[in-house]
């Protein structure tokens, strides 16, 4: 399905030059919009082997700049799709947790330290953070492997849905115009509409692009997305009277807790650490709103501070210890908060948002979105070249600013671009993109609004006795652990996820992700874990955990499991899980072919042969050694569907009510 | 030092050509060969930054074939390079060592399975089996990164020691001369001697090199080493009647242990089943001679069997198990143990030999070494053109197969190389060059020809009492087990090991490595392993386990330390390791600055807020909470000397002599 088609029509109606100087290309999907959630998405298409194209309108991928944390779920993302180990080797980890408050000597003092990540069945207990260019370029390098780079800089400029074709899902129902703009930022040579292109790939040339999309196109795009525009799309929510200062930096100071996330509620205001890759900081300030928002417009008026008078203010909620001023401020703004979600997710399953196009927010133990609505007319008009640069920069990076760990999550919903586009399901399976996504998104910032609120809230002291106490704080911090760290997402029901059954497996809740677990292979005594044999390559992995192993029963099962395997072959891969409660004699081996239809794909129980890892899985599971069950594991490693091994059949049912 | 001077001599003796035509290159270090150990010791001079330059005469690396056994000890020399990942990525992993005996029923049965790696502090407790041009690669590509490529086809020609040199270290006192060959391989057009080259690098043309060599030359060759024999060093050694064959194919069987280290016992021979990447596994097959070898000239005559015939014996060794006739023999050949090792390992501190080019051994439970002798003679005539490249292929490998897993343990001496290169050291720390590595490598021969004769025994049964039994066999295996890992190499007493203070850090033995152990890093709290700070870079780490912290005794250490550090600034890192003893209210920052150079070098031994990992190293290293000690690693992890916390002054006179 890849290597798009070029060809020339005969005709263009929007157009007033010769239309053989129309390039039109046919793609399965276009991405419009190269931030972290566009190029995740097109990555994992690629990987799938669709046929996608990538646009954006800017010049060039994000250099360095905004650090951004990765959840703990969203580094099993990565592992899922192979990347994690770079994420890990390039990102800073942040494990422990640090809250300071006000001491009764002045100043403030330390009051507690916590595992930062307190889910737990994380894999990755704890958070990575790293800048937004070196995130991108770990998926741009990925696509580029599978030869499919980001055009750009290509602005699109019309969407045209042809209702006439949305049953038909091989129709290429959606058609985006775009203008590919000269390669020097701003100098945009727009010859408007739906306009002519020299057919070359000599991108000296200004020239205008023509997209022709087919079945699906998913719009990945900041919170000034074009295509949420479009489409009247409107994003609902509010706007608080916080407003914070953010400064990066290598900080020189005493602060012992200058490498943890620590948060900090003083007198004299809230303040974030938040270590970044290298020896960077990022320090999170709160400001009163009159020393940055203007108070005509209410907005933020970047005029009236700067990263020095930032720092000056997070010295006094940071007193009695003492932060030089640094070298440099290697990045700084400053945001008023807001939460806001997208009133649709997608429309006619044709065009789908994604990223800061369906929500923006600040989460602040979590920060990395800002609300650029106060921010984009705020710019001073008189500064240097470099600082006005510097503030483009910014400024273009904050319209693209990304909720990456949220986002990050969006790309598991490849699949099921896939198996429409494949002809494996039918255009159904799409409406669970928005079904599955929505709710999660609002319960997230519905958290953000309770959360920025204790943060930005005073502190309780002798004198403040209504004020936010640490204790509150911490039951927030820790009671929403599961669901900051994107481990505890659970999906409501729908044709892929059947609630059911958790007495066969109660510590596999359907809907969720499948958890962790370390397993002995059986073939090699090799230790592996499960989560890497459900990588996202678009299989469902139906994982038997076997029982007991009596002879005839496992022939029956057998018989069933090969009945589903054949029917659904492409899309189905088998993995056998043999029990603690199997004969001591019983060999992996032994088992009937259909449950072993590779070497690799037989596990074991049981602890390794020098007594150190393995032999803990079912009792982790909750699953009867004796029992066994059949645990169904979607494509993007959430768990689809639990059934007892004598009821196979529910399996197959299972896959019959959404696979053609 | 990196990019070499070329230059035009005005005359060259050797020469009858216009001596302008001569291309000259001054070099620190030249690399004579592109097997294992020589791109190894190329990628850790180049890391190092010396300039250094690699030849070989192959005109291509090896694509394929080989596969070859990485014990534990070279893991962690590949995780000291930063290549351990991509290797643990791509390679197969032993974890379990199988054994089988003659059943009573007849054929065999299953006797024991071991873990197989049994040394108890090894950091990756299993081998990698991965094919030598996919280890190759890992080497070349990282070369690659740092501008540095195989000069291929370079035969050499003539080496030259200009005697009266010898004591200046900076005096190019080695000269190497080599024919540039045709890339064709085969077509090799020597003009004969030190002759011209066009002074151009079109490889097009066929043309001679000459390299004049600064200081040093590393000769890495195979068994039939070039350097070697201009050198007049002898290989001394014997050879043994015991025969084996080799076939590489993806087994088709119901072997349960075909992914494990097999070893097999029967009345019809030995056998040994070697599990490699991907589906493939290695058998070797004891042969009787008769079968192989020419009676009239004791040699192997490949002609009298092929791989067939060695299946049909493998065959009767591994009844009732049925192997069937696979799909593709992927490789196989024939040979004859023996085991040699050169009479010296280098001349006036200014060539030094390793690899193949030193010793050549066949090392059962590890095996990937060849008696190429025997071999290289016997090639059948009259084949189709495929065999023939094929058997071109397998004979040119064998004259390079390396017994990697040892050779790799040489490239750890390139930090000697770079001392004395950089005036850091006087010429006499290379004399521990060849200390270091003879001792080792006659142990290693010396257990070789133990080891093959126990397992080319016959196996003891009721009919043969004075057989190999399991026992012995498996005792061998288990007590060497430390040996054979590489774990268990420990250095003589020299000037950079020296002996004694075991009672400081019992269970950190001065002469072996570093043993690895998981600490809690002070700032962060994220677990980091002490190996992964003891890269080899080049740098002494002096390791100070602070004991416990009263004030005063740390002031006065940190005093002390601070004047080595500044003496020795280039050369030596300090990594303070906080006691499990400390105050609890004394956090990393108490330390006197000269203890803290940089937040990531503190680390504590104590658990993890999450209380999983950590807390150990003290107890584990057997060194007293309270005391503390001293223990510095050289450049490539091995521990050079240890002392109490009151001697630190011991360390300095450590340094001084044999820095200058």
């Amino acid at each position: 399905m890849r290597g798009p088609g070029c060809r020339h029509p005969p005709s263009s109606s929007s157009s007033s030059m010769p239309t053989s100087l129309v390039r039109e290309t046919e793609v399965d999907v276009l991405v419009v919009g190269a931030g972290p959630a566009g190029i995740m998405c097109a990555n994992a298409l690629a990987k799938a082997g669709v046929n996608v194209r990538i646009i954006d309108q800017r010049p060039s991928k994000v250099a360095a700049g905004q650090a951004d944390g990765i959840q703990p779920r969203t580094i099993e993302v990565f592992q899922s799709y192979g990347l994690a180990e770079r994420l890990l080797r390039e990102g800073n980890q942040m494990h422990i947790a640090a809250f300071y408050n006000p001491s009764q000597h002045g100043g403030i003092e330390l009051t507690d330290r916590v595992p930062d990540v307190t889910a737990p069945t994380a894999r990755y207990p704890f958070e990575v953070t790293l800048h937004q260019g070196a995130i991108e370029s770990i998926f741009l390098d990925s696509m580029r492997e599978m030869g499919v780079e980001v055009s750009r800089p290509v602005v699109p400029t019309h969407l045209d849905i042809d209702t006439t074709k949305l049953d038909d899902p091989n129709a290429y129902a959606a058609r985006v115009s775009g203008v590919k703009t000269s390669r020097t930022f701003g100098k945009r040579d727009n010859h408007g509409g739906c306009a002519r292109e020299i057919c070359r790939r000599d991108r000296r040339y200004t020239a205008n692009r023509c997209y022709s999309i087919s079945t699906l196109k998913i719009q990945y795009q900041g919170a000034h997305s074009w295509v949420r525009k479009t489409l009247n799309i409107a994003m609902e929510g509010s706007q608080t009277d916080y407003v914070w200062g953010v400064v990066d930096m290598v900080p020189r100071t005493d602060f012992p807790d200058v490498r943890h996330k620590t948060a900090v509620h003083s007198e004299n205001g809230s303040c974030m650490i938040i270590p970044r890759e290298g020896d960077m900081i990022r320090l999170y300030i709160q400001l009163e709103g009159k020393d940055a928002v203007d108070a005509t417009s209410g907005r933020i008026d970047k005029k009236r501070t700067g990263p020095h008078q930032l720092l000056e203010v997070a010295r006094k909620s940071l007193y009695p210890y003492v932060f030089e001023t640094p070298e440099a401020f290697h990045w700084w703004t400053i945001y008023i908060i807001g939460q806001r979600v997208a009133s649709r997710f997608s429309v006619d399953e044709r065009v789908f948002i994604a990223g800061d196009a369906c929500h923006t927010f600040a989460f602040l133990l979590l920060p990395n979105s800002f609300y650029q609505h106060s921010l984009s007319q705020s710019f001073p008009q008189s500064r240097s070249r470099n600082e006005r640069q510097h503030e483009r920069c910014s400024q273009s990076r904050q319209a693209f600013l990304p909720m990456l760990s949220r986002q990050l999550t969006f790309c598991t919903a490849a699949w099921k671009l896939v198996y429409v586009l494949r002809g494996w399901a039918g255009l159904s399976l799409l409406k669970t993109y928005e079904f599955e996504r929505r709710k999660y998104a609002q319960d997230l910032i519905d958290f953000d609004v309770k959360f920025s609120g204790l943060f930005s809230g005073k502190p309780r002291t002798t004198m403040n006795e209504n004020g936010v106490s640490h204790e509150d704080f911490l039951k927030a911090f820790q009671t929403f652990g599961g669901f900051t760290s994107g481990i505890g997402i659970r999906y409501g029901e729908s044709p892929i996820v059947r609630y059911g059954n958790q007495s066969c497996a109660h510590s596999i809740v359907v809907g969720q992700r499948m958890p962790p677990q370390l397993f002995i292979r059986a073939a090699d005594g090799r230790p592996v874990e499960l989560q890497d044999l459900l990588p996202s390559n678009t299989l469902f992995k139906l994982l038997v955990f076997t029982g007991d192993t009596v002879t005839a029963a496992l022939g029956h099962l057998a018989a069933n499991l090969q009945e589903i395997v054949d029917k659904f072959a492409t899309n189905v891969e088998l993995i056998s899980i043999l029990s603690p409660a199997k004969q001591p004699d019983f060999c992996f081996m032994d088992l009937p072919g259909a449950l072993r239809p590779h070497w690799t794909k037989v596990l074991s129980d049981e602890k390794d042969l020098r007594g150190t890892e393995g032999g803990n899985a079912y009792a982790a599971y909750g699953i009867d050694p004796h029992a066994g069950a059949l645990v169904c594991v979607r494509p993007d490693g959430y768990v689809g569907i639990v059934v007892p091994l004598e009821e196979a059949s529910n399996i197959a049912s299972y896959f019959t009510s959404f696979m053609v």
